[in-house]
């Protein structure tokens, strides 16, 4: 076993590690430090507005010659269901009201945000754009690989990882359950649920389907987690958690405290922050909304309306009420800075493959 | 990396590789077959009063000289409440009606079959056993240690893994999400959940917290899954659904063939079957029983209500009302005989070692 895999000559890199789009986490230093490293630094962009993209490329351009990616949230059909959005803003009013806050307004213009995205992505000559969420539409993939753009997919089942192939990404993301934040799922299985297939079970399966390059997601932390997914038949690995909690990450004290204090065993999946099924670390917030899990409307109204209580909770110390994703393995997780994490990995690594 | 590892040399075996104690579907042909190619067949006892099992350690040990293990299903607290056995015999009153099957009287004599398999254990002379569903007392323990038996135990989490080194165990199997069947699982989450942790997170988190040696089991299917195991930490693999499809294994024909057409994200995790969460192929039996989650009797009563059911429906072929226990990888599963399965492993991770 090696470093070089399709993966790296595909993407210019000198690693098979891709440091994973955490939307709302991730910072210029971080994804220049990651591509300086040798793996592929990644924007979690899945926010953003083209403006605020723009500020980040031009920044991260500064600090790296290297390739780096763009992480998109594909738009989704979404219901807007007045009813269930009065219903969310009555539950949370208790919160607004604790942490005086006005009730936000609205704002359903993702597809154009996403538009804008992708053509300045183009615009900055980035190398390599990421999906999460499902599969753009055919004239933005043409587009993008009429500029020599690499496209990346995710997938939680091999369904999702043929979607993927089909439509002409040039690698996929297979991501297993173990995996921390917003599952990529664009598909349900019997009894309404999204795929929740563990990395050892995911990888090799969509491996064995597909003809494109699969990169590993879900519990990757260190050096055998990287080598063991490798030996699963991925071309490389892309890694959340483990930069999350690094020095460069955009995520607060208090966020990577909840992660270096937590068991394997904290994590849930739940829908109660933003609407889409993500994996975090449980608490109050979650609890108390459970009850409503039914009527919770979709993605990003339940984002929009839950934003600035998380925000602000946070910033006040409350861990209580605020997202904290993680993957499931937080006992793996270091406050080392991204190159560190790299270092240590490549050290790991020799250190197997010469057992 | 090389075949010899603490397990396979505290076991006296040639290969990192032990079959899973499958409750139902073990042959004393399967379990001969996989220790006479160098790995560690086990009895699935956890169904067996001491006479089945006497007779089936008697036909094994006529079949091979090589060690072999039995599981055993440990007891647990469990309450009989009349009301909901009543309600569950009425629900399942048109099954039986349908299959034309008595209501069955319900023995709980669970404690005690419990403690005669281990003293069957110890007259035969099997020198390995392991655990489900908990950690024996230390009398047994002591007992089983004192005649030089390994012992077992199984985690799904690592303070569960933690509490098996601490009662004396010598190994412990670590359980993911991925594996089918029974989970081994004796500690409650947040939320009253049983741990549902991928083999990818849970065995690196078990393999540093433990000094005994880990065995990963869930989603391991091949070469692949056998190198990653040991890249990961573990000393060895325990395998179930792949055994399940061999030709040597006790399932039938109806059972196998729906885990080789099944895709993975066809696996839920269960109650309605016997009480215990366990991983199997969704089916009607399962959607019908949903709504009574609640009022599921504890094992055993629950799997001593359903068995007549499950058993006649699956002689009838009909696959809707029967348990089809399987993990999460069901597309790498095959018909071949469990010492073709073996040589496959070892050809394979050959030349994984060999890239």
């Amino acid at each position: 076993m090696h470093f070089s895999s399709k993966v790296t000559q595909m993407l210019n890199i000198k690693l098979p590690i891709i440091q994973a789009g955490m939307a709302g986490s991730t910072t210029p230093e971080l994804v220049a430090s990651v591509s300086n490293s040798g793996g592929l630094g990644t924007i979690g962009a899945g926010y953003f507005n083209s403006e605020k993209l723009d500020s980040e490329i031009t920044y991260i351009q500064e600090l790296t010659d290297l390739p780096f990616a763009v992480n998109l949230f594909v738009p989704s059909e979404q219901l807007y269901i007045p009813e269930n959005v009065e219903h969310m803003n009555a539950w949370l009013k208790p919160y607004r009201k604790a942490l005086n806050l006005e009730e936000p307004v609205i704002d359903i213009s993702e597809e154009q945000q996403f538009n804008e995205s992708v053509d300045m992505v183009i615009e900055k000559g980035v190398p390599v754009v990421s999906f999460t969420f499902g599969i753009p539409n055919q004239n933005i993939i043409k587009k993008l690989k009429a500029r020599q753009i690499t496209v990346i997919g995710t997938a939680t089942s091999v369904e999702e990882a043929k979607a993927n192939e089909s439509a002409g990404m040039d690698a996929i993301i297979a991501q297993g359950s173990e995996a921390g934040g917003h599952r990529g799922s664009f598909t349900v299985t019997s009894g309404d649920h999204t795929p929740l297939i563990g990395t050892m079970s995911l990888v090799p399966q969509i491996v064995d389907n597909v003809s494109i390059p699969v990169i590993a997601a879900g519990g990757i932390m260190d050096g055998r987690g990287v080598v063991a997914s490798m030996v699963l038949g991925a071309e490389a690995v892309q890694m959340g958690t483990a930069f999350l909690t690094s020095e460069e990450s955009g995520a607060s004290a208090l966020y990577k405290n909840a992660i270096q204090q937590s068991k394997e065993t904290d994590t849930v999946i739940t829908k109660v922050f933003t609407g889409k099924p993500a994996r975090g670390i449980d608490n109050e917030f979650i609890h108390k909304m459970e009850g409503y899990d039914d009527d919770i409307p979709d993605y990003p109204i339940q984002n929009q309306l839950t934003k600035n209580i998380r925000k602000t909770a946070a910033d006040l110390g409350n861990e209580q009420w605020t997202h904290l994703w993680s993957g499931q393995s937080p006992r793996l997780s270091q406050p080392s800075s991204a190159s560190e994490l790299i270092a240590d990995i490549i050290q790991e690594t020799k250190r197997i493959l010469n057992e």
